[in-house]
């Protein structure tokens, strides 16, 4: 038994020789937001606030897909989504398909507190925003020129997937260049305190080229997010495969319906119900145990536990040369 | 093994003394898309085909809260939400926030078909309706004088519910009538044919005075619907019970991991998962079984299977007199 956090910055085909200058700056956030975390766990602050203001940190860093960062939909537009989840009482919260917000972890949180429904999106999100006083800003501002160079990569890369033609591999590497957006994701966060109380939140601007009004995993309850009295899940990935998947329930009902170690119910899910390339998660359990598996080439991610383990890794531990 | 198919028009508090105007249309509905099931299937119809013709049926039936009979939210507008799930390959398509489509339910199959995602939905669902050229039509339309009056009633419960004083109890008779819109539901269908392929399908106008932009269980993979290669879950009642439970998935899940039988699964998810009063479910599986258990007064339900078993009800068998 003890506190743990795990916190994750996008699982996907995230290059080896990914530059030092995309690199550095997404390790020193995930230090700082693990930092963070960590702190508020010390203070006894409980694992729901602790989620909500690791992810707040996360959507507030450009270099991760949510918030400021968040990718551009075809129409060139943000559409952000969020979740919150307290394992203790499963009360949650989500939005989908907000325009302004500045942190929508923080409207999930305030769906879940204040209103009678879990889930609310677009339209009735922004409102709902708007009547309760969140930190807004013109949709414009998410729309900055790095975003818009991720669109058209995505947009490009789109047509050479249509027009089908097979590329020419040279030892492995790939002619067609992986668009930015591959390369950053969603963020998310885990914690649970010395007394087994656990929270799970995840924040993201979705797929990049993705269709107006296009949902994705992150918001939906048991697909990209989900806590209860055994774990607190946080899953990012190809959206699709994860809700097909229903990637964090499985993890927890793996736990609870077959007694497996969230170790082993992680790695299950994970190696073996979403397809390779496609998923990747942080989780923590009740007794404090932290569980980071991805079937992409990376994710980026963090960890801490009361016992003294810190991790901020990008790439599997054998290749980054930490084991 | 043999096919079987499963349909409900919702659980709720419906009162043993619902008044045979009410009762016998919603009955004669059940009855006939029950028919039209079991025809479809009977012709090798697959059972993706056939849950989606069913569930048609039910939102074209205005005694039912989907399609037409879809009820309204605070702001008296309609916003329909459904989902369509293949247990084969796992593929499915859900759409929210609907204001013209006729049918959500087709509109859920060719999210799933004709887009790379899953789920659409709001401005961007609407435009992809256009785009396919489905059946639209103006949104007043859905505006019937019975949905007027079924939100007036709700507007009117909420303000007791808010300015609480017990109501005064007589012989278990409540004196605050229940809102009409607590006695008609969410619509939904399951079917597996002689070789084990399942699917599911659920459409819902959702909540009376439902807050604008509310996403309920209806779309939510694992929750309001689900299928693998097991079974086939479609549930209905509150929505945001239904979300946190995960209802749909864990029926799944059970059999899955801890070996239970439909009706074993179906049974502990409904009574030990689902808090009391919230929460029905119409499933089958791959061997042909079918289980409709619900923790609510009623579930407005039918189903079928190959070896001429038919039953069509409202409340508990044992109460119903049909035992």
């Amino acid at each position: 038994m003890g506190w743990a956090i795990a916190l994750h910055g996008g699982a996907g085909d995230i290059p080896l020789n990914l530059p030092l200058e995309r690199r550095l700056p997404r390790e020193a956030a995930l230090h700082r937001c693990l930092q963070i975390g960590v702190d508020a766990l010390k203070s006894n602050r409980s694992p729901l606030d602790v989620v909500e203001l690791v992810v707040r940190e996360l959507e507030n860093h450009p270099n991760f897909n949510a918030g400021i960062g968040s990718v551009l939909t075809s129409d060139g537009t943000v559409e952000m989504e969020a979740c919150i989840m307290d394992g203790n009482t499963k009360a949650c919260g989500a939005v989908s398909g907000l325009t302004t917000v500045v942190n929508a972890i923080s409207l999930a949180r305030l769906v879940m507190e204040k209103t009678p429904h879990i889930y609310l999106a677009f339209d009735g999100a922004e409102a709902f925003a708007r009547e309760q006083g969140v930190e807004t800003v013109d949709p414009g501002h998410f729309i900055t020129p790095e975003n818009i160079e991720r669109l058209n990569q995505a947009k490009e890369a789109n047509r050479v997937q249509i027009d089908y033609t097979p590329p020419v591999q040279k030892d492995g590497i790939r002619d067609v260049p992986v668009p930015e957006g591959d390369q950053i994701g969603t963020v998310g966060c885990v914690a649970v305190d010395g007394h087994g109380n656990l929270a799970s939140a995840t924040s993201t601007g979705g797929l990049v080229n993705k269709m107006v009004g296009r949902i994705g995993d992150t918001p939906i309850i048991g697909a990209g997010t989900y806590a209860n009295n055994l774990c607190a899940v946080s899953a990012t990935g190809k959206g699709e495969a994860i809700i097909r998947a229903t990637v964090a329930r499985d993890v927890a009902a793996l736990m609870e319906y077959k007694g497996l170690s969230l170790e082993e119910a992680a790695a299950h899910v994970v190696h073996k119900c979403a397809p390779k390339g496609t998923a990747g998660l942080v989780a923590v359990s009740a007794t404090g145990e932290v569980a980071m598996p991805f079937n992409t080439t990376g994710m980026f991610r963090a960890c801490a536990t009361e016992d003294g383990y810190t991790e901020v890794t990008i790439w599997p531990l054998v290749q980054n040369g930490d084991v």
